[in-house]
């Protein structure tokens, strides 16, 4: 059942992650009717566990690695009986909470796919669903995350033993027993780190290399007896000084990453998204690891890496992130290329502003109450109280905001679409002003 | 086949660990004659993983907690591509090199236990062996170790479940399927932290619980990106102002224990034995360990606390420490007493000076090449190069010792043997020169 509105025309919700369903809530707030479709039996999306929609990357293993302090929505705390790191069930949890505490869940479609979505030549949407009916949108949101479509390189040679991408991985045991085995883990983020320092420890694999092309930072998870997110600097400092405070007490507290015998970054800490684990460093320090440099060819029942060695391995784990993708789209125009999608507040594509993609981003330090913020401005939009400015203004702004966000990160595609939490809603706050001005000014 | 040596009388070792083939290298060396009997099938004693004489406390997924520049022996590099913290097997293989390098091996009597240790009116010493016979030796030395003899302590009421002590946990699969089981470990030393770490993992245990008496400081094995013990203070810094500095770093470093949820220490950082974890604090953290306090009683299915909770518990490990044990000795002066065992630089009972313990301490930072300092003692005194001082003089000596090494720590069975590794050489060394003036003043 959908939420019915009082005015301002119809809008579409397309998922129930952390997203959509707080998207869903500023909707309900504001009295705007949506309908919001999510393909699975039930909310939370990538932090539904064995979600049977298939598209959740949890492992049984996973803990967010944003301290409770702030992922929490604005409106409605988080347990008092937390860990400072929660487990996803308890994500998870806390999600279900949120959504019956504020009545959401039968404002959506469950079991009920989006598969395709025309933007008319009036403007509005066309949206087909699962179940073969079209229905016609005013406002279309785009809420479908991000961490679902497995990128897996390809290398040349054939590879006889068991891979799997990390988007599959659950445990150490199903679906593949990693027990006794030689195992290879490829990448450097955050998957590569948690699933490495679970399956290299000596009751699991007999042995465990990861493969990394290039070096990365590994940051704790606590710094200095508090969880390190805490740290992060306030956002009213400028991102260089601060950027620069961060770095040396990064490096004071960690080291440097060749010392423990991984390779040595090309790049300074938080010039590359960095990689969090409160284990990876020990685990590579007490050789249960072994570091690798990038791959040159898969060969049977081993693999050859670009210093020439080779590894006899039975099996690959691929954590080497994910695609972009919006399969309900057949436009040209909304086809991320190499995870390049430029958007106005990281949100709207010029010339399409009754569209909005929300949760796009890799937010530091966390993507769970992002959306929160975003909908912020949307629901403004969408209440008249809010104007975009004009569409080259739009395009101008996208670079200066990428340049801020991006320009100190090396360039990959992992790095499309970060961005610094704080920074960003202090910006957004800031926008919504300037387009209210607007607004009243065109009015 | 024993070592034939020159003169002074034979001396018997008891135990090929790394104390025990350590003094047969020194004895070697100064051509004393000695037999060294092992009751296992081959060296490596406590480091010999599986080893079938059943004393060998190690589990799968132990590291040793000192760095791979602090457990060196003096004449005998590690291997190069040791990680930091290397495993037991590396540290095990490092043993096996050592003792095949000075050609140790064929001195050892493997497969022969010492049944009894009598000394005689003569003062000598009468062995006999598990093969029955008894041999007179004019110089014993215990090198049994003192990980084996597993401590656990008594509370009312039953317990239906599963129970193992530490000593004989190997690792999450045997002889006990951890997985899906709550388990409580109980304890605050490195074997809890180790095996609660361990266990704790969300695809092993679905719940695990710490139960521990009092709280300690978890300590990391990298501190600022280097091991942490290649920070432990130079030996000539007095032990005060030492440990004063090494207590703000630690607490600066690690922070408060809890708000990680664990119990507050009562006393500050140094002043009990630290516990070294790479993990625990994060998992704690993280919640997927559970702390609890001192246990109030067994319950059949579960366990209640003194704070008058209950658990429902499948599982008990019991990291619970060892007691102090010669089996061999039947000598009532020579049975330690809830651990305390005071002897003359850790190694004399005044008035028995034709017999030595060796590694009969809890040496910070380690034990594995402890013993190679002290056979310069040993060994000094069979070549009739050291004396010892008066008897009285030798029970005062080991009151002041103690206070220096143990006053600061408070008062527990697992803290009667604890000694500053640095600061106890220093003054061994200085111990030696004093002995040889004595022994050319007599001679």
């Amino acid at each position: 059942m959908a939420f019915d509105g009082r005015s301002n025309g119809k809008a579409c919700i397309i998922g129930a992650g952390c997203s959509g369903f707080t998207m869903a809530k500023r909707l309900k707030d504001y009295g705007v009717a949506y309908d919001c479709f999510e393909m699975s039996d039930n909310i939370g999306g990538n932090w539904y566990y064995r979600n049977p929609n298939g598209l959740s990357s949890c492992y049984q293993s996973l803990h967010i690695d944003t301290s409770k302090w702030r992922l929490a929505f604005e409106d409605y705390p988080v347990p008092e009986d937390w860990p400072d790191f929660p487990h996803h069930a308890q994500l998870l949890q806390y999600f279900h909470d949120y959504v019956d505490h504020f009545g959401l869940r039968e404002t959506i479609t469950f079991n009920t796919a989006v598969e395709k979505a025309e933007r008319r030549s009036d403007g509005d949407w066309n949206v087909t669903l699962s179940t073969g009916e079209t229905r016609t949108y005013q406002w279309l949101f785009v809420a479908n995350g991000h961490h679902w479509d497995a990128r897996t390189p390809e290398y040349p040679g054939e590879f006889n033993g068991y891979q799997v991408h990390s988007h599959y991985y659950r445990d150490p045991f199903e679906p593949y027993d990693f027990r006794g085995k030689r195992v290879m883990v490829v990448g450097g983020g955050n998957s590569a780190m948690d699933i490495s320092s679970e399956l290299s420890q000596r009751p699991i694999s007999e042995k465990l290399f990861i493969s990394m092309r290039r070096g990365v930072w590994v940051l704790p998870k606590y710094m200095n007896g508090q969880p390190a997110d805490k740290a992060v600097l306030p956002s009213w400092m400028p991102s260089k000084l601060g950027r620069k405070l961060a770095r040396a007490s990064i490096k004071k507290r960690v080291g440097n990453m060749e010392d423990y015998g991984l390779p040595k970054p090309d790049h300074e800490p938080l010039d590359g998204h960095p990689s969090v684990s409160g284990e990876f460093l020990t685990r590579v320090g007490c050789g249960d690891i072994t570091p690798k440099g990038g791959i040159e060819k898969l060969d049977g029942d081993g693999v050859i890496f670009k210093d020439g060695s080779r590894e006899k391995i039975d099996a690959i784990v691929w954590a080497t992130g994910y695609n972009v993708s919006f399969p309900f789209f057949d436009d040209e125009r909304l086809k991320p290329v190499e995870n390049r999608f430029p958007l106005f507040k990281r949100m709207v594509r010029p010339g399409m502003d009754n569209l909005f993609f929300l949760g796009l981003a890799q937010p530091l330090p966390t993507l769970v109450n992002f959306a929160e913020q975003q909908s912020k401005l949307c629901a403004a939009k969408i209440a008249g109280e809010y104007e975009f400015p004009a569409e080259d203004q739009m395009k101008e702004t996208i670079k200066e905001d990428e340049q801020f966000h991006l320009g100190h990160f090396y360039d990959a595609p992992r790095h499309t679409m970060q961005v610094d939490f704080n920074a960003y809603v202090k910006d957004l706050m800031k926008e919504i002003e300037r387009g209210r001005k607007r607004a009243k000014a065109t009015a």
